[in-house]
């Protein structure tokens, strides 16, 4: 078994800059980073929201899955991110439960933390990310 | 400005029962309270997931929209809940600013929680729970 936390939600927005007063000025969150992901083609940012976050991205490659997210569906919630203590074992506990994953290894993601994604068929219609958080 | 602070992600999926080991003890969430709730037409569980909580849904009326959500996408991640203080106070002042609430004034939702939900249009796209917590 492992230890799940719900850690942050994504949203996919057409404009960082146009979105973000909305979650900072109106809603009383708190940036704490931005990245331009060249690998992902994505610019994104992390806010905190209690003791949990909130993730923007906008895509940059017109061609990528990000701006087909944002074609197809308009935008909004993107996949959900749980923190793990261990994300290297858990994914590979995961592996041999028979878990989809789509980074079978850890990656650097956004705010340097380690991070995979685990297929929405093996998360139940929800593309789901796993995150051990860099210190 | 208010104060919002991440609650819960709530999926939608066609058997609570078949989805809840997954979440329980593959991924070690703990489940707090499951309600059918009449008026809604739905059957949903919350489980404690570190801080936060993960709420999962299922159609008990075959012509609601959470029924709908199911046919048309499969299932997937159907919200976001974040908590706040005064939640009346908190509708009231977004709707100044323009905000479609969908309830305009808090209602019980599940674990007695006082809950209101804003449109997706007013949501960048997300269905958005508001929750003012029972304790």
């Amino acid at each position: 078994m492992f230890d799940m936390r719900l850690h942050h939600v994504a949203y996919v927005v057409p404009d960082l800059d146009a979105a973000l007063p909305d979650f900072t000025g109106r809603f009383g969150m708190t940036e704490v980073v931005r990245e331009v992901m060249d690998a992902q083609g994505v610019e994104a940012l992390m806010m905190r929201a209690g003791d949990g976050f909130v993730e923007l991205i906008r895509p940059l490659d017109p061609e990528g899955p990000i701006a087909r997210f944002l074609e197809t569906r308009g935008g909004g919630l993107h996949h959900v991110a749980y923190a793990v203590n261990d994300i290297a074992r858990t994914l590979h506990g995961l592996a041999e439960q028979g878990v989809e994953l789509i980074d079978p290894e850890p990656r650097v993601g956004l705010g340097g933390h380690l991070v995979a994604f685990i297929h929405p068929r093996s998360g139940h219609g929800a593309l789901t990310e796993l995150v051990q958080e860099a210190h």
